[in-house]
């Protein structure tokens, strides 16, 4: 490696943000110069994240104490509404990976539909790039600002995508029911995720519409050309880590399986299940693999496609690497290839 | 209480015996006078289950050794496929309520198609019970031997019996998504049910047509009149005790709820929620109440039915104690007032 | 039961508030007649705390409106440092049951030193009878306003208090390592007691010297008439519910066993086991159990003691319960039977 | 890398087994050759792992059907007292890491004195060096067998071992509980470990005396020249991977961070935090660090010094790994570098 790339995470005191510490820390490519945290601003990270003190890393700051001289790329993991007012003040040149929903719709109207404020930087929303990789690869290559995709959306769209582009599911009758482990709400303080109303128990939630489900509009109508509107349904789970998308679709197994199968077959971290096996989230965590599984049900023409992948990881910050190496002209796979943690 | 009625449990060492015990010992008409467990035999109850070590309890033996002359009602808790060979054995004027699979098909030949012999008791099997309390009530109340339902056949139906007997949903797509707790696996030493296997993550199981399965065709058929195939998908949870059934179905969502609320008006352990709301598994945890919510989707005509119990409880030894209270003219809720216990 | 006792509790919105409705649901000699929260005023127990749903209770109200007229006991569950404060205007015939820390401790000054601040009513103090049943029967009988332990405190005196009184173990060499589940640190939305930092893991906390070790200090005093001073270091498991004291006394553990299996032999919840056995917190889960046990090491006079409980029942709201029935003259283990839930 | 260094793990079906594969795969200087499971032999190790299943790894075979001609060296993790059997069958130029207890006890009479049967491989003992990587670097390097340690006894010893060294500490006094995941008791189906039993909970095990006592009475005779004999008491938690280690020491606080800080202030993996601060099992989770904090009690000349690490790795097969390292020249903290996995 000739050149270290310059990295600054934005927002580094919560989840992904010390997940992308995590993985660049494993990344021979990439050196950490800056991270911000405004609250906890002169707070070494190991203060903060106790799990990172082994490492040799910059001290929290301020984002506006930050000089973006000389960075060459900036992961923003701030809260969502909040990307969008520091993202445009960023200096242009600055490669920008934004982690929160602040710039996955691209038509600002429905961003403020589902997030109940108008979008704050319209302009910039025209150049961000959705950052599903192994559907916007060369976009995302040329890009300078990548939106990082909704996990729960991530994990959906890793199920169907190929199956709506091939055209042998019926669009009318899709139905996700997913199943999401905690980290997914993030470090924030909730009554509602403390480990004595969480653990022990399952429930559903972001009922009727959670927001992802804008994203699966979004692509959906993308991939087809016509308006896709899936019923979803997310459930949290007692896990640290970890999704389950349990799809129904109409349509055959046999031909499903081998749409996914041949349309991954050359991607480094989705893996298609041989037909009839389910994954489990047990399985992909702590790595940025997604595992797909087809299992035909008794009745003629249903048919269920899991798709299961860490939503800290493939869900987010380590979808954010991939995206940077692309983005950096760096291998895609660099830093990213930790088999899971199990048990 | 002038009279105490008699109990012997055979099978005590598993959950759902060990579960039996918990709630009779809370019960004032009740007396466990015989426990069996072959390989336990000549332990006590304390022993194989220290959290019942206060109890004033028989000591565990074989069957054989049981004198059933005196006691009342049998609760058969064995494994599947032992207690047709045990059960036919037992005086003809003993009660019996038996929690296996054992006797839940009427058709002899189902019950070969789905559990891979033949039925050895047939004869018997007539006379069975099938013992959803709120919808067979007084064919309980008369019977000799009543067939505990499948906890997962059991939530599944509290959510679509009234809707099907009602009509006001399509009978031909209809989807079950379940998430259960590990308890329903019973105690027997698995790997695949091992804490290092099971705890932070989940996963689908029992596929392509999980045996409760076949619960669902046979009552919805008797519900109906006709065949009515749903497709259901199990999952495992990370938790002891719970099931959620998340059921999508095409109708109107107040005129579900409506169908919900006016069903189980009187009854004591069904409580629907106000429309909109989704239950939770721990809400009802070591209780024997189900909760049940109905939710619209966005998409018109789209509704989610959701349901919560114990598996333990409501979903197996809970069940079973309201239909022995039926079956010897106790009040019904006797033994089984306890609030679920949260956190 | 000839008479109904009306029960107000203050403060039910926390755990320890929820779990004396949920007991005092199954006691046929009380009645609750107000519940107060005051930020959550308005609201029916069933909104926060779901599991309650189906008991018919008085909406929350704040404690400022509540007549306290015909209402024959007060719990008071509220945060540490508030009850001083409501107590001492409440009716001075009004009976009343301290949860909180702030009744605890008999000598002011040592409070103000554990605690931080000024003790706010100094003169009820002087009235304020330590809520540790076993220990204080008659005085708890006879008292007005009764001090629920600390739950750790509880758990470590039930296995030392009969050691020290009757000189069997040596006073100065006494080490407690106590692991606690997480329902004890409270419904406050804290970031370190989150799913995502509590689960799968383990730490110590409450250190150099944890609040707890002022009963310690106090109690043993009272026990023996001379300074005692242990050395106590609490832990957070991951478990809802549940203490577990690992006692490390140097005596023999015959003697030990022998002590305390009289000392307790009367007890109706505190259960010792047979010499060489250890107690496990799952096994007392939901009840008033305190289980014991004594195992001496290879090193010849050194000897653990065990005892486990669960912290919300007899650590906390069980507890107070039982000092409740003592008050009101009812049968001690009166809505206290539950036997235990497991798994 | 010029050279890649031929691997063989007997025993791959385990979880040491499987931990192995997974920190080897991130290793540029070994490639795994072999893999053996008796049982599941003809299996891929993605068929008993899911989580390796994007690695490219032999298949399943037999001990007896493997080639070791050009295997550089054999990781041994095969259960107790088979280990013995097998490495004195293997080749006598094969270099040996066995992660059993087969070879950790010097003296043959103290191995069966505590595993219950006599040594079968009292030569091969003879040459056997203890794994505590930091404590016997020279003697690991030049070994052609190495016993790795016992998780809980690499715990404790990273606690005690320099403070004996120093002579800090009162030696007649030192009391360890320990707090240790469920992934430790293998992967064997047992009922005590199923997640139902295991879940929401904790209790002792291993009582009266642990095996792991023998290796800590071991090395500290050998650390002291005397006989040091500790109190251990190890728990089981909750959690799937972690080790907690508190060791109750007579000595002064700042001495003791002062012994410890110098001792390992150029080791890679052991970390010392700063004076008064505690570890947390899970900020070691999946990584080979241990972290030690020293708190000091209340009570003068009493002293906690907490020790937390990951069974799984710096406990077994990061310990493993490491040695091997040393054994084939390879820099030591090749393939150890992750950072831990939170949460």
């Amino acid at each position: 490696m000739t050149h270290t790339h310059k990295i600054a995470i934005l927002g580094a005191s919560g989840y992904t943000g010390a997940e992308l510490v995590r993985l660049i820390a494993g990344h021979s490519g990439m050196e950490i110069v800056a991270l911000t945290a405004d609250r906890k601003a002169g707070q070494t990270m190991g203060q903060v994240f106790p799990h990172l003190r082994h490492l040799d890393l910059p001290v929290l700051k301020r984002i506006e104490d930050v000089d973006f001289s000389g960075v060459d790329l900036a992961f923003c993991a701030l809260p969502h509404a909040m990307s969008q007012e520091i993202v445009k003040d960023l200096p242009v040149d600055l490669k920008v990976i934004d982690l929160s929903a602040d710039f996955r719709l691209e038509d600002v109207a429905m961003y403020e539909h589902w997030y109940g404020h108008p979008h704050y930087a319209p302009e910039l929303q025209k150049m961000a790039v959705y950052g599903l990789t192994e559907f916007y690869r060369d976009q995302i290559a040329n890009a300078r600002l990548v939106a990082g995709t909704g996990c729960n959306a991530a994990t959906g769209q890793y199920a169907l995508r190929p199956l709506l582009a091939a055209g042998v599911i019926a669009e009318e009758d899709i139905i996700i029911d997913m199943f999401c482990g905690v980290s997914g709400a993030g470090r924030g303080a909730k009554e509602a995720m403390l480990h004595a109303e969480v653990s022990e128990g399952t429930h559903p939630y972001g009922l009727p519409a959670h927001r992802h489900t804008s994203e699966f509009d979004q692509e959906f109508r993308k991939v087809t050309g016509r308006d896709v509107k899936v019923m979803f349904t997310p459930h949290l789970m007692p896990a640290n880590r970890g999704i389950l998308a349990t799809v129904h679709v109409r349509g055959q197994a046999e031909e499903i399986h081998n749409t996914l199968t041949q349309a991954y077959e050359n991607e480094p971290f989705i893996v298609v299940l041989p037909i009839g096996q389910a994954p489990a989230t047990r399985h992909v965590r702590g790595s940025n693999f997604c595992h797909i599984g087809v299992v035909a049900d008794r009745l003629e023409g249903r048919v269920r496609v899991f798709a299961v992948l860490d939503n800290l990881v493939k869900g987010s910050s380590g979808q954010a690497l991939q995206n940077a190496n692309l983005m950096l002209g760096l291998p895609e796979i660099m830093g990213l290839e930790q088999a899971p943690l199990f048990p």
